[in-house]
């Protein structure tokens, strides 16, 4: 027999009564019961229930093990009376009379119990994360982890896609966010950096010639640390293709993901067909780019009905910004002056003047705006509001008025307020759509001039045409994300793979020719020796998980991840140097200015 | 019709005669034939033969592309006459004859060509790596790295193991070579290191309930540079196994790896059942702990017939010591004096006072053994020699005489010079083999104290009994290789899990308690709270595909590496830092001194 195991802990059924099995595993959980010892053996795959009784000569060894002991026990398959079986367990129609007993492994006193999965202080769980790993549900989140990723791999190389590493030691690439960067011992003074996510190597690999390129690739990013962001490194589902448009990279990936999401969504619907929004549908719409439309709630401009009307505040916004409008956010349902007023609130504890509003309800069989805008426009506008957004009785509408450049953010966060509120939101559903047509520049306000709006690699709609003849602001680029329940889970572009159509949009944003050979030199040159046409994208594998296993926290779907100042408390790291190691990158540290 | 192609530039077969298409690709060359001109057209995919003739609007273009111009065409498929179809090109019993060609990007001069992959200066290969992955073996190289690493993938998930990712940026753990630091912005003065290999995580995978991991574990080590070593990073297949001895990783991983290596071996044998051969045995037959098997030359110890011999070098060696031995390399087919003499210089140029032998021919039909060495211990004790190594006339056989501690590396290098020299080595096969029983401990002659011979966290042979009863020398462990054609191509062992154990081990290298704990708390303390029996491996997988795509530079099998100073002149690291970079690191670089 094996020295460790006939069978795992979730493998004996009742088939297998009478059987002599050995079986190895951590000590769940010891209870007694009228002088019989019940143990739950529990391993990787499951639990499996042991008996020992007071004649077993393994009696004496399982008196004395406790929790996450490791044992292994030699025993006898026997069937559960009828009232014992349990049923939730597959192992639950058998349990195994203990013969003999080895303690493979003891354990002190545990700083986290693992049975029952008490709730438990963050930095506890970090630095024993071998015992927070132990628990139900982390676990199962982690190896439901595994097993998306592995889908994602399997459905990649059905699309056709090849799986290639891109270098992780690498130079340092200006890519929003801040690198970080490792000193090179053999050449004093300079630095390596970890790749913020490997954007140029795969269009330098779409330059050399392969197709479909994908990659579970590690990114870095040193940020500060952020509640939606691991500090450290993240992973991303990404991909390049060749010879490709827009159509092509959203229609390869579009029965990719869905097919990862229907895997694992434990019979939740899925979108069928994603919808495509374009980013200033979007904006208008939903107040967002990455709109939750589980939310039911379409933002329509109203603007007409208050041009000129009795409510001044809002006239005469309209007459003095020919930007402004005013947008209303419909509230099916909402039509009580409580929830209104609760809304109101809302607003200005976000830092709103309020939120203005008009109610609908049905008074002697005659359906009657409420509210004070409602008293301002008069019966035939609010008639007219109501008519235009499709509200009955019982509902309600929230109106924000201004440039909408500037309230839209706030707008969304109305509609997902009122939303969520509601209960309008279908909880149980994952909704996926495109959003396309992003504008390739925007104006930076605190700079006073126009920067690329997501990508500088992204090809311009229109290409160099559009670039030498249209508004900059105006000119949208192929660019596009994937959202999913209101959050960000893909973002893309096709390429610019043209060293002209680079040059000149970097033009537009300030930076000269020379700027982007030093920054992008690698793949600036390769565009100059047969650059195909190319796109692709890069699918957060982190939110992708936390979407599907439903966690709230990065850290409940992260086998080690860092705790929120950046620091792994299992291993000990960041940590000091040694005097020789600095002295061999050339190093030295400043010293530590304490903060008065 | 699609934008770029309707096909790729492997996928037409005569039975497309007659239909229109369209291709998308890089110009691998043009001909000029009678006015005619031949473009091959070139994908990831394949090659594809375009015609223009002088009549076809396409032709103005066609005059004007040159190599690795990217080009769309739309023709017409027609069937090749009979004597110029190409045999050696899936389209080659066809070709496109053009009606339009559209340009999508041209090439500056090529500072490096992709046809006809002739040799050029490594720099520029690697400055210019988007052409040089162009070019067809490279290329070829990539695509079956990337195919090796999918069936190492399946074959890891077939045989019940899960993929875990472990970090990146973690601590220092000092496993033999230097550590890539990073320093930590948020905690000044301190700094994360990449790993070496996961090797603690994998452990703690395993105290976390887990079962069977592996991981395609991208590792780093800052080494100087090696001839058989990238600078920076290198992949291994990392494996790791709970509630198992040394037979089931070793019999677990057997038909994987054999596996592999039989899918990508082109026909070529490839051992069927991995001999396994202990340590003292590898060195004593081949002078090595990573023989190359396809070499039949196995060494033996033939001291006795030197024991008070005529020959008083070797006789007072083993005279003089009780260590000393005196070994024999057989060399059949090497019996000739200008043999034996290349082979004594070899041996001086290595630093040897010279290489004794023997060389046996037939005189007047009786057998003789020529050579110093024979005349001086006589023909009865010649004979005997000859018996025990079985040898015949037209053989030699080459002796080293000393301490076989010391000697041994050299009497391996003499087996594998004769064995090469005399083309006894079978090139067409993959000869693969385990060496296991390690030596645990080490005597390090330098420092004058006992050291761990490979992998501190490997279990001794016979446990806590033996580190507290044995001689530390003669100790074994649960440490086992793989090696594959004279390379080690893994490396394993079965882990201690023991904290007493642990200390007791790091006791003997004279390392107390509290460095343990210091050097390797996460793991020290995941031991004491309840640990498995566990196990494993990591198998070099740049080695491996070295090995089976016949490369002889790791270059050649790496997409884009660093040369061997370190730099990666593609993409221009390792680069200086920015003064803003450096303050928000708190780090000062030393002024350059320069070498006088």
């Amino acid at each position: 027999m094996h020295r460790y195991r006939s069978h795992t802990c979730a493998q004996l059924r009742k088939s297998d009564e009478g059987s002599t099995v050995r079986l190895s595993g951590w000590v769940h959980r010891v209870r007694d019961h009228g002088g019989l010892l019940f143990i739950d053996l529990r391993d990787h795959y499951g639990l499996t229930q042991i008996v020992a009784d007071p004649d077993s000569p393994a009696f004496k060894t399982a008196e004395k093990v406790r929790g996450e002991w490791v044992i292994r026990v030699d025993g006898k398959v026997k069937a559960r009376s009828p009232e014992t079986v349990n049923k939730n367990l597959p192992t639950g129609e058998i349990e195994i009379f203990a013969q003999e007993i080895e303690v493979l492994s003891s354990a002190k006193e545990l700083p986290l119990p693992v049975f029952g999965e008490p709730d438990y202080p963050e930095e506890i769980r970090l630095k024993y994360r071998f015992l927070d790993l132990r628990r139900e549900t982390l676990h199962r989140n982690i190896v439901q982890r595994t097993k998306i990723i592995a889908e994602m791999r399997k459905r990649m190389g059905e699309a056709g896609f090849t799986e290639y590493s891109t270098p992780i030691l690498t130079a340092s690439s200006p890519e929003g966010a801040r690198d970080f960067l490792v000193p090179s011992r053999i050449h004093p003074g300079t630095f390596y950096a970890l790749p913020q996510a490997p954007q140029q190597y795969k269009q330098l690999i779409m330059m050399s010639g392969f197709d479909r390129y994908f990659q579970i690739a590690p990114c870095f990013r040193d940020e500060d640390p952020r509640a939606d962001r691991l500090p450290g490194e993240f992973y991303q589902l990404d991909l390049e293709m060749s010879f490709v448009e827009q159509d092509d990279v959203l229609g390869t990936m579009e029965p990719v993901l869905r097919g990862v999401f229907e895997a694992f969504a434990n019979g939740k619907p899925v979108t069928q067909e994603f919808p495509r929004i374009a980013y200033d549908e979007a904006i208008a719409k939903y107040g967002s780019d990455k709109p939750d439309l589980r939310n039911p709630i379409e933002m329509q401009d109203v603007s007409e009905h208050f041009r000129g009307s009795g409510f001044k505040v809002f006239a005469n916004i309209l007459a003095n910004d020919p930007a402004a409008a005013v947008w209303a956010i419909p509230a099916p349902t909402g039509g009580s002056r409580a929830f209104c007023d609760r809304m109101n609130s809302w607003a200005q504890g976000e830092g709103q003047p309020g939120l203005g509003y008009i109610f609908w309800r049905e008074e002697n069989g005659k359906v009657e705006g409420a509210g004070p805008i409602a008293k301002n426009i008069g019966e035939e506008r609010t008639e007219a509001v109501r008519v235009q957004l499709g509200l009955k009785p019982g509902d309600a509408c929230f109106f924000a008025a201004g440039d909408p450049k500037k309230f839209y953010p706030f707008a969304g966060a109305a509609r997902t307020r009122a939303g969520e509120e509601l209960n309008l939101v279908d909880r149980d559903r994952f909704a996926l759509a495109w959003i396309v047509d992003f504008p390739f520049f925007e104006w930076d306000e605190e700079e006073k001039r126009i920067d690329f709006g997501h990508n500088p690699f992204t090809m311009p709609r229109g290409g160099l045409g559009a670039l030498e003849t249209e508004e900059p602001l105006s000119i949208k680029a192929y660019q596009y994300d994937l959202v999913c329940n209101g959050f960000e889970i893909a973002s893309g572009g096709i390429r610019n793979h043209l060293p002209e159509v680079m040059v000149k949009a970097f033009g537009i944003v300030g930076l000269d020719h020379t700027v982007v050979e030093e920054r992008f030199g690698g793949l600036y040159r390769a565009f100059q020796y047969g650059a195909p046409p190319h796109g692709g994208m890069a699918a957060g594998i982190d939110r992708i998980v936390m979407l599907l296993v439903g966690a709230k926290n990065l850290r409940e779907i992260t086998m080690f991840p860092m705790n929120q100042q950046a620091q792994d408390l299992l291993m000990g790291a960041p940590s000091e140097a040694s005097a020789t190691q600095l002295r061999e990158l050339s190093l030295r540290v400043n010293p530590v200015k304490k903060e008065s």
